[in-house]
């Protein structure tokens, strides 16, 4: 197998993305890898070229540029060049760290919409503290500002897929994000989207979810539009991090009783931070294109992108994408019965 | 002062609403209550009249029960009850531990909106880890699960109002709750909202906050659609409970050292916990209505009913109410203007 890699993108590339490609390589004996960057750049940086190809490019998208216009305008950008690829059929995969709407832009437009799904999201997996378990799938993570309730019903079969393919769990509970636990809560385009997911057999949907119980194990899919879901994730992640730095700073202050209790947790607390460090474990995945399409963390070092090749490695041998398309093709009658029963609900 | 209590809602009503009202009556000499109840539930708990009235009452609003409906029906409930005589002027203010939609419509429908105010707002203060001041106000909470731009850009001018006449800040920095820091991010509904807040003089605004920055301190006053306001705070909520739980069970089970760790922790814990308790703080208030009208969370005790009632008494105390309404009927003129400046604009 063969994935594509925007070498340029991320707050450390080139250099932890080759690194990483490297550890990658090492571990994963199936992989080719394609490295699409400034040649003068990252020619220097790799130190075994076993199984990895420089295809030099001139252009770099930048972390701040406007995503469709970057996209457009910079064609020979290691990012682009990386998507054409994989448009044609020369790589597998696309992986960046980059410009995160650049790349949505790229995936959506070069590698293609999946026939049949309205709108691509962006989806990660998140640890589970408790339930049958460890992870569980968040989407969409903010790839659309504005959602309407098909696009929520189609997330449902998407979120599946990502569930049984990647974290190995069959007939995933997916439960929708609103603001209380009854059908009849949220405005109309949860509304709408609850009917449309609990009147469908294309997953096993298994009602709201309030984001108080996100991390608590009571949902193996959990479908958001993009605005709160991404929200949600933020203050999730922002929670966290301040909880650990309050609970470091409260350990400095409290004396020498509280330092040596500090160090005896040091164990426990290593535990925990490393299940909530999720973008150690893989990057975010844009479901719904014709491809695996992966962005890791902009702040990403090279463990982590080697830890995305194993991620993205899973997704191409089981067939992720594949099974995705057949599924959508041949559902493609409820998907449009589905619709069609809300024709008259403008929201839909 | 005096201060209607709703006696009956509440997990533990009227018990605890009773004892934290007798609290609140030893610690603040100038409040008199009203309690609304069950006289044969509600009399035999109390221990002290002194400055406490019983208005005996035959019905109960239920926690799980449609609001606008109950509100409606039973005219003889403690909660409407409490509201009519705010509404009659028989009392200052609004309190409630029970069903939080009821209270909103009771807020809304009885003591009745503010002029010039199209949607009241459900705020509160939360914890702030870093920046200048303890606490900062989040609203909307989840009063609507819907709003336009108009809305936020009222809840900018209530929440600084909120800022300055109980929290004691002065000038507040509001932020728009966004999926991103620039101006042109969000549906919508965020971006003309963002314009309409940045052309304004009623208040501070400085910009749009990511929900991880939120506990972060860089706003005094942070404005949020109902929705993803609910869904922000619920994640706030639930990752602080999954952290604490999870740091206890790795002490649980880290062995001697780390129990020993553990207890040499307990006061450094104890003072995060607090400050993320902020429950026990007060309640929530709903902003936008002719009075103070407060929800205490349902599983309230009474010492978080009698902190309640202190941050009632500061809300009289500082004219609260009646300054958002002399601001309001100074300034429609340019609410006004706002609006007709984006009257093209549907989502206005």
């Amino acid at each position: 197998m063969k994935i594509a890699i925007d070498a340029m993108g991320g707050d450390f590339a080139p250099l932890e993305i080759v690194k990483g490609v490297e550890q990658a390589r090492d571990r994963y004996q199936e992989i080719e890898f394609q490295l699409y960057g400034t040649a003068e750049q990252v020619k220097p940086l790799v130190k075994d070229w076993t199984r990895i190809n420089l295809i030099p490019t001139t252009e770099v998208i930048e972390m701040g540029e406007e995503p469709v216009k970057a996209m457009r305008r910079k064609k020979d950008s290691s990012m682009v060049r990386a998507a054409n690829a994989v448009k044609a059929g020369e790589a597998d995969a696309l992986f960046s760290a980059g410009n995160t709407g650049a790349l949505l832009s790229s995936a959506i437009f070069l590698v293609g919409r999946i026939k049949g799904v309205d709108r691509p999201a962006l989806a990660t997996a998140l640890p589970s503290f408790e339930g049958p378990h460890d992870q569980f799938v968040f989407m969409d993570l903010g790839a659309n500002a504005e959602n309407k309730p098909v696009h929520l019903y189609q997330y449902g079969i998407l979120g599946s897929f990502y569930a049984s393919h990647v974290l190995n769990i069959e007939n995933a509970r997916v439960r929708l994000l609103n603001n209380g636990a009854e059908e009849d809560k949220g405005d109309e385009v949860h509304k709408v989207a609850h009917q449309l997911m609990k009147n469908s057999h294309a997953f096993n949907f298994v009602g709201n979810i309030e984001a108080r119980e996100l991390l608590a194990g009571t949902a193996d899919v959990v479908v958001a539009d993009g605005f709160s879901g991404n929200a949600a994730l933020k203050a999730t992640e922002g929670t966290a991090l301040t909880m650990l730095k309050q609970i470091k700073s409260a350990i400095m202050a409290s004396g020498l009783s509280g330092k040596i209790g500090g160090a005896l947790l040091k164990p426990a607390f290593k535990t925990i931070q490393k299940k909530l460090d999720y973008n150690e474990a893989g990057g975010a995945v844009i479901l719904g294109v014709n491809a695996p399409v992966v962005k890791t963390h902009g702040s990403a070092k090279a463990n982590a992108v080697a830890n995305t090749m194993g991620q993205i490695k899973i997704m191409i041998e089981n067939n992720l994408v594949g099974d995705i398309q057949t599924f959508v093709a041949d559902h493609a009658d409820d998907l449009k019965a589905a619709k069609q029963a809300l024709q008259n609900d403008e929201n839909v």
